[in-house]
């Protein structure tokens, strides 16, 4: 909680008396977080005469929590000189990011104007690959030599501190930049003065590859319980760290897009990471219109089951009436299946050895499900519209039929797709009614048949 | 990447040479996790043999990484005195969750074997309402007197530092323990020896409340890239911290709880916490029973709706073949906006100002869909079912009409329900299709009787 929050009418009422002491004494305590949330509720010139009463440091840490496309719109109505003095002092990656983002012959202005050194830095950050660790690193750590002493390495980080965003962790390296080690803060403050580095140091590190699968980096930063992951390439040098809060982002972007894939939109790599207002309406139905037209495809088969039992419907004109109740229930269980599934393998409770014990918890639970909604089902036919005792049989044991069906593809489609390696959550909610409906169709004529017809029912 | 992974065989052979100097010296350089990884993988006296032989600290942090499942086992099979010195070097928030899940006898034991303060300690964090910031806390923190100088600051943290997880920040509190001020332990290290801590400390603190709901915790510590939030009671007090790992872990479960409520599940604050395997199947079949009672009422409606359009059949008896198709398709495209609108508003893109832009750019997409669908269907239905081009034209209007309702109550009901303060993600894949099953059918019907009699068309 922040105490004394100013509000945004007091804040434009300092901007436009120009007290910039005031303001600046404001926002000095204040995170910078909750500054650039302030400046986002304000228009740009407004934000603008705020940004300008900070301390340069404090205003590039703003800029990096103020919305991506505030910071670009930000950015591209600054002069060049200027954007770059601000590009200097923000976090590597933050800025790399931005740069990414940038007009080409606007980013190039900039960068002309920044150090040999920081140009490179920008334009090899830059050059990852969407999705890899090395597109969400960044380069602002400490790194120490093995030789140093204590005393030494501790005078070291005293001076590269400020440019550094954290420093609780120093990476050791040898002369070509080999990781061989990582030493915490706390380490150094409790050691001897003059004791050695190499011999304090942590030598076995958790470690990930420059193209590493962002996803499998935050697992291992959660597994770990990291504040950091040191980023090595091919020839275990160290090129950049990705930090926890950078590891939560993803993780929320991750995650959520299981949710979408389990809606039924296919992932898209370039897509998935663009905020809801960022993607076009045209990628959106791209996405969506993929996985529509399969599920079409597969719903079509319902087509040919129905025209196969059409005679049924002669004698028995009533079944069809309770069709899209049977086959909606059926969904919906199968639904409920792979939801708990996908969740149960995203958060590595189900693992492969768990198969067929999934297989047979779950086929259980939808006889347990079956059995309650078959009664109601029976009941509701027979008491409430007014069926023969064998017809609201016969919707009971569909129901109970169904209901075990559905669990047992909506437990094992996900863990089939699994072992293959492909992302559970693309057996969407959507597929497995989808495949529910037509199995279902024939489940339940099959079911009136025996029971109406072979034993002579009524 | 750990170098030099030894191997399950390899460690037998060890364990049953008795080599606990090599076991020893090759786990020294290990991480805690890894260490449990591999002890999990053996049987409980090969692991308790490899936990003997580490170091009493290195071995409390082994443990922690245990499944649950395996520490609860572990505890309760050690005797009591040994239980005890173990929870004496565990971290403070793993031990009170462990000792809160043992037999009660059994806790009371160990207990009684440990110091006064640690037993408060225990019983204090074990007794706060799960889900709260209180019940994921740690009390392992270190605190500083603002009166303090720096170089005495660093002298008390230097003492203090191995009992600690982390003091990479300090915590300032006032003689009452009213939380006052936060010092990084970069800035002890670059601060005059001679400075006073209150001068240097930071005096605006993002804080959570003791009660506060967790999700809301991990927001926070998201929104701020904190890599712990102290946790204060109503007067201010000091009661906690929760840090980043912690924050993870809590963020995965739920994010992960949303696929299991997108997918019709229902939440229950006593079981979402709950591991699958750690789930009873009766807790399971409760969970799921509820939905699917209250979506078979629902689905109940297309029972009326169909009848009273039987009498359609008579003269266009194939409109029921295509009914499953249609209502399938509507209800796909349903629970592809559902997915996205949910991610949108739990990734933060999507706010109650956005209501009526939503509502536009989903309806929008739903008529692209539509459109795109709607002629695929009209040229399945002619061309490949055969049907007439006025039956077709019908089918084809039906999924425009159905994929645009879909789409736009696909947007509505999560807004509404966020609005109302809900979980978004209770408006599940299964209840949209349900929606969209009832009203499918008159739109269908409706549709066909204005093409097929109103217009003579054949």
């Amino acid at each position: 909680m922040i105490r004394n929050p100013l509000l945004v009418p007091d804040l434009r009422e300092l901007i436009q008396a120009g007290e910039a002491a005031a303001l600046r004494e404001f926002f000095a305590e204040s995170h910078p977080a909750r500054v650039a949330e302030m400046i986002q509720d304000l228009d740009l010139a407004e934000g603008n005469a705020i940004l300008e009463v900070l301390d340069p440091r404090v205003r590039a840490e703003v800029v990096s929590y103020l919305d991506f496309d505030r910071q670009i719109e930000l950015v591209e109505k600054t002069a060049p000189a200027d954007a770059a003095a601000l590009l200097h002092l923000m976090s590597h990656d933050d800025r790399a990011n931005l740069v990414k983002h940038l007009d080409e012959d606007h980013a190039d202005e900039i960068l002309r104007r920044l150090a040999h050194a920081e140009r490179e830095d920008i334009r090899r950050l830059a050059s990852y690959e969407p999705g890899t660790a090395g597109a969400v690193m960044t380069t602002d750590y400490a790194t120490l030599s093995p030789h140093l002493t204590v005393r030494e390495a501790l005078d070291q980080l005293r001076q590269e501190a400020p440019d550094r965003e954290t420093i609780d962790y120093s990476y050791v390296v040898d002369i070509n930049r080999k990781l061989i080690g990582l030493v915490p803060l706390k380490k150094l403050i409790l050691a001897r003065p003059t004791a050695r580095i190499e011999d304090i140091m942590r030598r076995e590190i958790i470690t990930a590859r420059v193209d590493e699968d962002q996803e499998s980096v935050v697992r291992k930063i959660a597994k770990f319980d990291l504040v950091a992951i040191p980023v090595v390439d091919p020839s275990d040098m160290l090129v950049g760290i990705v930090t926890h809060d950078d590891a939560f982002d993803i993780l929320r972007r991750e995650q959520t897009e299981d949710i979408l894939a389990f809606g039924g939109v296919s992932s898209d790599p370039e897509a998935d990471d663009e905020p809801y207002w960022q993607g076009r309406v045209t990628s959106s139905v791209r996405r969506r219109i993929k996985w529509l037209l399969m599920l079409f495809l597969a719903e079509n088969f319902t087509y040919p089951a129905l025209r196969h039992f059409k005679w049924v419907e002669h004698d028995w004109p009533m079944l069809t009436l309770f069709l899209p109740l049977l086959l909606g229930t059926g969904g919906n269980a199968g639904s409920q299946t792979v939801g708990t599934i996908i969740r149960g393998l995203a958060l590595g409770e189900i693992t492969r050895r768990h198969f067929f014990r999934v297989l047979a918890r779950e086929w259980f639970v939808g006889f347990m499900l079956g059995a309650i909604l078959g009664v109601v089902a029976f009941c509701y036919a027979w008491l409430y519209r007014g069926q023969s005792p064998a017809v609201s049989a016969v919707i009971g044991l569909t129901i109970l039929g169904i209901c075990m069906w559905a669990n047992l593809i909506g437990a094992l489609v996900p863990m089939i797709a699994h072992r293959l390696g492909w992302d559970p959550a693309v057996v969407s909610a959507p597929a497995i009614s989808t495949l529910v409906d037509a199995t279902g169709i024939v489940l339940y004529y099959s079911i009136a048949i025996l029971l109406l017809m072979k034993f002579h029912m009524q």
